[in-house]
């Protein structure tokens, strides 16, 4: 007999919101988001969304209004007072009132800002633009939301079995990489997939799959709210955008230079332990190891982000030892382009050189490559990143050129600056 | 735990259609249908949606695209297989093969004409011209799409909690009724509710709690859809429609103070047995039974369809005395205005006399009154009526003055030609 009450709530539902809350992000967006607040309040930063998978164009497959209906949504939401209690009172990596009053009482009044939103060639020009600590909250929001209207239109094609097919396989699918990721001794790994996730019901399913199946070896989650609902560790350090930021706001080559290295002596003012994790490639591995100051080798660990992964800790490896350090002692944290295979594999020849550590992303919160006709819901590549500071572009090298961003004389001269010399190209899949 | 393919399947409609089969309709509109197949199926005639509770603005409580979206949607039904089979298989009042073969075949082929649709003064004006066997198709959907369409407007301003209380309370009264009148010994009674219901699944609930509540006292619903469905008698004979348009076709005083004779002269031809039921007040229930021909007064009974039902029944009792004919083997059936406590009342006083029968309409399958913020889903008073025949107005009189409709001058002239005088006006509240 049909449940006519919890029938019509379901159809009477004008717009089906997918992000619910401010928490509905990547803990570290909150750690640099506190960091920024004290450090660079008042920089005006442009971030904007970018498709690098131009096959797919987003324009012509979600609705424009629906677009606007999410973004919208997400510039209603404010931080509740339950939300506001457990990050003042929750422990995150270990450390209680990790968030200062002062960046709570900030946080506990921030909307976000208004974005821009324009239609060209088949893609969304989607632009945020403001103070940073306001305007960088919108990175995860906003990819999740593209990342899901997108699987909504390709779902809308689909008719009832189809879709209970649909979970079963991708359930089945993420299962069986469950079970083959559990045998593994020693494995660390947490959810790093918030922003490139199938939905968000997806994702947190993801986690609790995780929760049961993975035998402890399931770390937690970058995900806040997840990782509040599910009563996990929320996991996550710090991102490219900061020295993307601090770069663009030097005046000078000597200045320039410095730059990545005056985003983790911030850094360091601010945190310790497991959260003194260096992300290294923004302009090249090598030699961001090479010009490195003494103290940062005393950090915790690194995390690989591009480039061959492998290449990318056997380079850190050397570096800690080159440097007086037991590598043995280091963690490194590996999160580009992970699956089951990749995963076992740099395990296998990392574990006990190094602590390893695995942040899944793609792979764990969307991977429904072959479950759609057309492979419609395979995932693809987009991105929201920091593109100017105060008027003056930004610029990422990363370990894999296919990954480069900013104006081509502003990736020379940091090329220059940086001494990046010839990088090996890697296909960039998600 | 989140059954995630079935909240996609839940969220993901775009329009959640109201009328899903052309069955999905009062059983009566078949018969008659067939009959003016036959017999006129030339008319052109134009249906229009009147709403007779002018305080409900329907045009601000209703989105316009909306409905057009669900008047699209039915335009594009036709009679399925399962359906036709249904209709040339099953045993109507007894019969086999109520629906002649000619008939079934354009039945099959029937694509409800075009509707034209405009605002006014916060109503809709949605009117329908054509042939007559397919425009008045449109009557019942009509209806059920714009009752539902109104109360859509009202849920979806509820909480999922008021939603379940509000079907709770609704469930509850409904049942209390069926308690009630399960309790009068001899009571026959049928769902003639379609055309006002909340929705089509409370109708449908409604059949399924009198089913399993009226203990065999409940005789099958005029809904041709769910009669197939729930395995129940599809019940109904003919309505005013047919001698409003055959009178509008009439050339002289003469032929009209015949017009509604003729109608069941033709009726008389196709039916026999309990579908001669006679519907009287069309013009005035006094004097078309003072001039009827004598082979009606053999008829298996009578319609009591406005006025005051007790004086209604009493005048046939009287009329069929004087022709000879013992009541106590006639049918009358009460379709106007019920709930439990007319019920029991009419019941009372005829039972014995009369065989009596009861046609439950807006009470039984729109009884939201008192059940929603400032009563907004007590039911109204909404009709779809042939308004012209051939470019002629159509006129209707009843027994309730407040329900009259057409021109003055035409009322006026039909008040004349049948004998009408003065008529005791009642409230129309459904």
């Amino acid at each position: 007999m049909v449940d006519i009450a919890t029938r019509v709530y379901n159809h009477k539902w004008k717009v089906d919101t997918i992000v619910h809350s401010l928490l509905d992000t990547d803990f570290y967006k909150l750690l640099m988001c506190q960091s920024v607040y004290r450090n660079k309040p008042d920089t005006t930063v442009t971030f904007s969304l970018i498709n690098r998978t131009k096959s797919i164009r987003l324009a012509e497959l979600i609705d424009e209004g629906e677009l606007r209906e999410q973004l919208d949504h997400i510039r209603t939401l404010r931080l509740s007072r339950g939300e506001s209690t457990f990050l003042r009172g929750n422990t995150f990596y270990g450390k209680r009132q990790m968030f200062r009053p002062d960046f709570m009482e900030w946080f506990e009044g921030l909307q976000l800002p208004p974005y821009h939103l324009e239609k060209h060639d088949g893609q969304y020009e989607l632009t945020f633009e403001g103070k940073w600590p306001e305007v960088m909250m919108w990175e995860i929001p906003a990819l999740a939301v593209l990342m899901e209207l997108r699987s909504r239109a390709v779902l809308r094609t689909m008719g009832r079995f189809e879709l209970q097919v649909l979970y079963a396989r991708a359930m089945t699918k993420l299962w069986e990489k469950i079970e083959k990721l559990r045998q593994i001794d020693g494995l660390k790994l947490a959810d790093f997939g918030t922003r490139r996730r199938h939905s968000f019901l997806w994702q947190d399913w993801a986690v609790q799959a995780l929760l049961e199946g993975m035998e402890g070896k399931f770390i937690g989650t970058s995900n806040c709210l997840i990782a509040m609902r599910r009563e996990v560790e929320a996991i996550g350090t710090n991102a490219h955008e900061l020295p993307m930021v601090y770069s663009a706001l030097t005046n000078s080559d000597a200045e320039l230079a410095q730059a990545p290295y005056q985003v983790l002596a911030d850094w360091h003012e601010e945190h310790d332990g497991n959260l003194r994790i260096m992300l290294p490639d923004t302009y090249g591995t090598e030699g961001f190891l090479a010009r490195a100051p003494e103290w940062l080798a005393k950090w915790t660990g690194i995390r690989i982000d591009s480039g061959d992964p492998a290449t990318g800790a056997e380079t850190a490896i050397r570096w800690w030892r080159a440097r007086g350090e037991d590598p043995r002692e280091k963690l490194v944290i590996f999160s580009d382009g992970l699956d089951v295979d990749k995963i076992a594999e740099l395990h296998g020849q990392f574990a006990g050189r190094v602590k390893v550590s695995f942040g899944w992303g793609t792979m764990l919160t969307n991977d429904f490559r072959g479950l759609a006709p057309n492979d419609g819901l395979a995932p693809f590549s987009v991105v929201c990143k920091a593109i100017a500071a105060n008027g003056r572009p930004t610029v990422k090298l990363s370990d894999n050129p296919n990954k480069a961003m900013g104006p081509v004389d502003e990736i020379a001269r940091y090329k220059r600056v940086f001494q990046v010399g010839k990088q090996a190209a890697m296909d960039v899949v998600v």
